[in-house]
């Protein structure tokens, strides 16, 4: 499908960056001047960003997603001063790292208002996410606000299509629950790197990426432009962006959270589907938002989507099981390619944190990551991604550096013969199978007599990535092909006097070594280190309250020995 | 592949045919005449085939599987009664209608001893299911017994392949589910056509078809030969054969009953996932086993089985609910083919049956079963089904004339290209969607203020089918491409007398004009004819529940007004 646009693409951009700008009230503009020294520091996350706000946006902001709710309901907070708070420094975010394709402030401050009267005439919330602003990946479909996933072929149009009367009318299943609930949109963010908003910085340094590809929402929550933000994810696309900036977040099992009417381009949407994921700044949040949104009933609106509510029994009761302390997995390295030194360092700060309140870690060796990324790749791509090539070539766009290997020459592929394609299919059926049966047979190796509840281990080999550098992705594709439950948990930070390359390091691999070779503590300095923490399958209500446990046993460890929280 | 089959075909068939034969005690064994007797009866099942029995095996197996257990529990029967019983009559019914590929009595009663031994030292039972024998259509893997799926080449070898050391080794996860429970194995039935056994006739008219696939097994339970049977469904090879042999059935939604090692060929495992269905004489037998086997929590040893157990509060429970009365949906049609006479008036004795007792129907007419055909086929059969082929080329045996279309001139078909196959994949998703919209629509069409409970519907357009004469699955295999439960309900018999062609029949469409030409009132008659009652989705409890009501108002209106239970 050659491209005929009606208009250059860099026209169609500039028209629609226009009319986003048009979209910041001007006293939330930021001068030219803060822009510019934006641009030279190395962290704009934190101080810098605060320190552009005044002292009410940065309270409001500064509290976690459970705390407003409980602060709206008990009549400290409205909605219209959260939702102000967070749309103004969504706005000074945007400005600084060029976070938003599209801006609902306004929608945003109507609902809020709606949300005060009704708190005023009855005296109670709407619901449990009453006056919290979200931010979403810009995949979901909100009403008034455009989809373009970043392709310019998309602007103006639904999916592509112009005509089709579902443009800023048609919403995503996960949105409308949200609105039921509460829960306010305020604007979508990129993918990481687009040719509409350009690339997407890490906050924490800015030479670094954001991580891909739900990075521009991983910014977002970073420098807290909303309460919590739903992203989406493959294989590693919420994981990895939240651990590069240093976020708690969920990438669940599939069909737990409604994928309805959400855009999307590739294949492989039954057989390992996309799952959408929540990202923000507790495990608090994560929770609330997952339970609320079961508490909608999403399986009676779509049939692709469980009939499992909320299951309390699964949430771990460290006061009612007293005598009952988990064991969990710890993959140090997957045998195949090993973390970079601060990600080794903030294993071993979650290890000891562990150990010290009485846990038991057992080393994971499970079936092998080589042969889950044999997997992943035909079933996320063997297709060839017509539809995404078909998006790019509606507007002549060119592709995306994060991409261009899926297009080779910039041309579409041969697809995988469906017969191959099944054979992966089954293979990953057997994967899953030998996976289960290892996880269950840890129950031989534990104190407990129980399998380990969940398992820790690296989100990526890295704190953080420059551009074009990025290696190796199993650690997070591997749960996208068992369809596990993870949890992100921020740690620690990368810090070149302690970071050091191991003396005694050698590789396991050859691809190993071409990793390790990337690390350059210089370059990785100041970035966030994370774990993950992922559990069975469908165990998502387990994992989240253990990696609260985690958190937990963190925060006592950093106390103890100082530290980061 | 050309076949080079080491020997030829007929004589590894002989072969397996003598040992079956040997498998069956001398004092089981039919004389000739009997056999010839048989082969000249229109109807074999009921009457002539218990004609043929003592007194003792036709009470025990006349009795429903609740019953038998209890008749255990409380002492007045041993398992080795039972199952002596049953692999009697299932030796009978194999010996009038070549119904077992593989003959596992000698296990069984080996078993059974077990079970009465644990039940006099603990008096009390092993499970459930203590002692009852269960018949497997040959695609389940059981301990010491062959899997051939009738493929002759697959005879000596486990799946096709020689030396893999799982040959009679390897168990189907179910079948080790059953057994922990205290059901019992006692032989394997084949598929409706096969070039070991032949062809697998109606017991009600052995001049119809048992119906595919899992037709074997269909006419094992209406001969009574066992007191619950598993067969496989992806278009409706659990719910026609039910249908056509009078039984009840549960084709349960995905995910309900592990599908783990249970051998396959063809495509679709994960879009449209072939499912484990129960088959017997009572909706309180398949509730017994669904339930029981739901007890072993499947999810854990299967990754691909969801952590659902069985939900009570799912039940109806007229009692509790006397003040609602469920409404259902009522198809007399899809709009495509009408049903032939027999159907037709099974579906108006439901109807009258539920109006009488206060129930309210209302006519379904959802998205179309020609919408459903042009994705079933795709999803089933899109990769030209090269495992099949491959199974069947082993041995040099002929093809089927039930899969001839599949082969066309004895070839293997191209497979669709992958990028079109994910777009039949993402049709059946929304076709899904707006049938789950219709669904939730009907709740302001009732009486009750609720979607209907479930929907009444044909399982086929016949009451039996002349072999080779069968026109139209989408009753059933819309339900796959649904991934809806389904329970068959047997409702009358065909009627010469009474099933005539109706004189203001007008034909819906060219297919129905097709179709009820097929129909002979003389051919019929006799045979059953069932309706099938299907609920939403993973409502697997729901619709058993609804199942049992409809029975009750059944039995209730065929006591007020005549006419067979």
């Amino acid at each position: 499908m050659p491209a005929h646009p009606s208009r250059p693409w860099k026209e169609v951009v500039a028209d629609k960056l226009t009319a986003d700008r048009a979209k910041i009230p001007e006293h939330w503009r930021l001068s030219a001047d803060v822009i510019a020294a934006a641009k030279t520091r190395k962290q704009i996350a934190g101080d810098f960003v605060e320190g552009l706000l005044d002292s009410e946006t940065r309270h409001v902001t500064s509290a976690d997603a459970p705390d407003l709710v409980a602060a709206i309901a008990n009549g400290s907070l409205t909605a219209v001063q959260v939702v102000t708070a967070y749309c103004k420094r969504a706005a000074f975010a945007h400005q600084l790292s060029n976070l938003l394709l599209e801006i609902g402030f306004d929608t945003a401050l109507a609902r809020a208002n709606e949300l005060d009267d009704y708190f005023k005439t009855n005296n109670k919330l709407i619901g449990p996410l009453h006056g919290l602003p979200v931010t979403l990946k810009d995949q979901f479909h909100v009403k008034s606000l455009e989809t373009s996933m970043g392709f310019v072929g998309w602007i103006g149009t639904f999916e592509g299509k112009k005509g089709t009367g579902k443009e800023k009318k048609l919403e995503s299943q996960v949105i409308r629950e949200l609105w039921s609930l509460g829960a306010i949109p305020i604007g979508k963010a990129p993918e990481t790197n687009n040719n509409i908003l350009g690339y997407t910085w890490n906050p924490y340094n800015q030479r670094l990426s954001s991580g891909g590809s739900s990075g521009g929402e991983g910014v977002m929550q970073a420098l807290r432009g909303s309460a919590f933000g739903l992203g989406t994810d493959i294989g590693g696309s919420v994981s990895m962006p939240a651990s590069f900036q240093g976020l708690f977040s969920i990438k669940p099992s599939s069909g737990r959270i409604s994928f309805r009417d959400v855009a999307n381009t590739g294949p492989g949407q039954q057989v390992m589907p996309t799952t959408v994921g929540i990202m923000s700044r507790s495990v608090g949040t994560l929770k609330l938002v997952f339970k609320s949104l079961l508490t909608t009933e999403p399986w009676l609106r779509d049939p692709n989507t469980l009939p499992i509510p909320w299951r309390v029994e699964k949430e771990y009761d460290a006061e009612k099981e007293h005598d009952y302390k988990p064991a969990f997995g710890f993959m140090a390295n997957d045998g195949v390619v090993t973390p970079h030194p601060p990600i080794s360092r903030a294993l071993g700060i979650v290890k000891r944190a562990l150990e010290e309140s009485g846990y038991q870690l057992i080393d994971w060796v499970p079936p092998s990551n080589n042969e889950s990324a044999q997997i992943h790749g035909p079933i996320a791509r063997g297709d060839g991604c017509p539809d995404a090539y078909e998006a790019i070539q509606l507007s002549g766009e060119p592709i995306v550096p994060e991409i261009d290997n899926v297009f080779p020459g910039g041309k579409l592929r041969q697809p995988m013969p469906l017969p191959e394609y099944e054979q992966v299919v089954l293979h990953m059926k057997d994967f899953r199978n030998r996976y289960n049966d290892y996880w269950m047979s840890s129950a031989q190796n534990t104190h407990t007599g129980r399998p380990v509840e969940a398992v820790i281990s690296p989100v990526t080999p890295y704190a953080g990535i420059l551009p074009g550098k990025f290696q190796y992705s199993p650690y997070t594709s591997s749960l996208n092909v068992l369809d596990l439950p993870s949890v992100v948990i921020p740690v620690t930070f990368a810090d070149k006097a302690v970071d050091k390359l191991d003396p005694n390091y050698a590789p396991l691999t050859e691809k190993d070594r071409v990793n390790m070779a990337l690390y350059d503590a210089e370059a990785h300095d100041g970035a966030p280190a994370a774990v993950q923490l992922f559990g069975r399958r469908w165990d998502d209500e387990r994992v989240l309250s253990m990696a609260q446990l985690i958190a937990d046993a963190l925060e006592k460890y950093n106390r103890k020995h100082g530290g980061q929280p």
